[in-house]
């Protein structure tokens, strides 16, 4: 669907993204490409998009951005791989993830479903209305999970166990289907005042966050 | 160093200890073991100990109860297994994982560390004044995983996305290490209004959570 492609900004996803088109054949090039893909970041992006004259396709790969970014480019859709990337890997990056499909058009639908499946994404459809609530949600499975990380990293550290001991419970979590265990599961509200208590000694500037979290695990 | 050892519990721990203890040769019996192992609910530890009489070495596989609650048998440590556990697989949960050993002796500590290894854990000490500490730490990144996915899986689910979706997403954070992406690593703040206005409009119980993890996240 398309031969030619613009990846513009070359960050973490832009890197991926343009070396696994260049993997599937499609000819990435700056003037004339049947597809300008904006890979910048979500504040550039209505900016760089007036930069472009009407005519060729256009699209996005932010989560949090909606479409109307990309006005007054009427053939438009935007795409997000539902991933976090590093500079470290490649287009292997994208394989098995997922991406949120917007469009305002039928042809603009099929055609990010196209790119999508191209770059080695399971693509579903997000209304553009729905892209706050879908996007918090990303946020807080992925940047909050890196907060949860440091966290019990440093309470590990400070009572001088190894950090490292966190990664095979973390990635066992995940691969038993996330099921509840521990004393919020078993209503044990000993070990959580326990629990409390030393993170007032200890760490306070993480105690509201874990009443916070047990809060919504009790319920 | 322990020819025989009588496996108190079979819940989720028991069942994979005692499986791996069969495994390597030990002999499981309830009567004269040379180790009295319980892995019996932590509320139960202090109770099921003082029903067995003072001589072989005894036990717990408990993170959050003290030593002392193995009181007044003084041939004893604990050997916590920093893994999560479920009943539908067997000893080989084990493999891979950390294991706190606390204990007030040499020989204890020598004995704890001979199981731990044994079991196929590799074991770290940790001081009993440091132990709630360490578990809080194991709670945030165990349990609170899981309440991230619960909530993430809603917003997705509400925003007419898959939450299945998640998965490659999370698995993908842990294996780069916890590298920070996102709106606040960006210093994004439009971003993360508009989540929180989404979560005030579609899911008003994730707010305090969303905003006590950004609050530590920014920081």
């Amino acid at each position: 669907m398309f031969e030619t492609v613009n990846v513009v900004g070359r960050g973490r996803v832009g890197s991926a993204v343009a070396a696994r088109l260049h993997e599937r054949g499609v000819t990435l090039r700056q003037d004339h490409a049947d597809l300008i893909l904006l890979c910048v970041p979500d504040s550039a992006i209505q900016d760089v998009a007036a930069r472009f004259e009407i005519g060729p396709w256009i699209a996005h790969v932010s989560g949090a951005t909606p479409l109307g970014s990309l006005g007054p480019h009427a053939r438009r859709f935007s795409v997000h791989p539902l991933q976090t990337f590093t500079r470290d890997r490649g287009a292997e990056q994208l394989d098995g993830a997922w991406a949120a499909v917007t469009a305002d058009s039928d042809e603009g639908r099929q055609r990010a479903f196209w790119l999508a499946q191209l770059l080695g994404l399971f693509p579903f459809d997000l209304r553009d209305e729905a892209r706050s609530l879908y996007h918090a949600g990303a946020v807080i499975a992925s940047n909050y999970l890196v907060t949860l990380h440091r966290a019990a990293a440093r309470l590990l550290e400070s009572a001088g166990a190894p950090s490292e001991a966190l990664v095979p419970l973390m990635s066992r979590v995940i691969s038993n289907g996330f099921q509840l265990t521990g004393p919020i599961a078993r209503g044990d509200r000993t070990t959580v005042d326990a629990h409390l208590k030393a993170l007032h000694a200890h760490a306070p500037d993480l105690e509201a966050m874990y009443r916070a979290l047990a809060d919504v695990t009790g319920r």
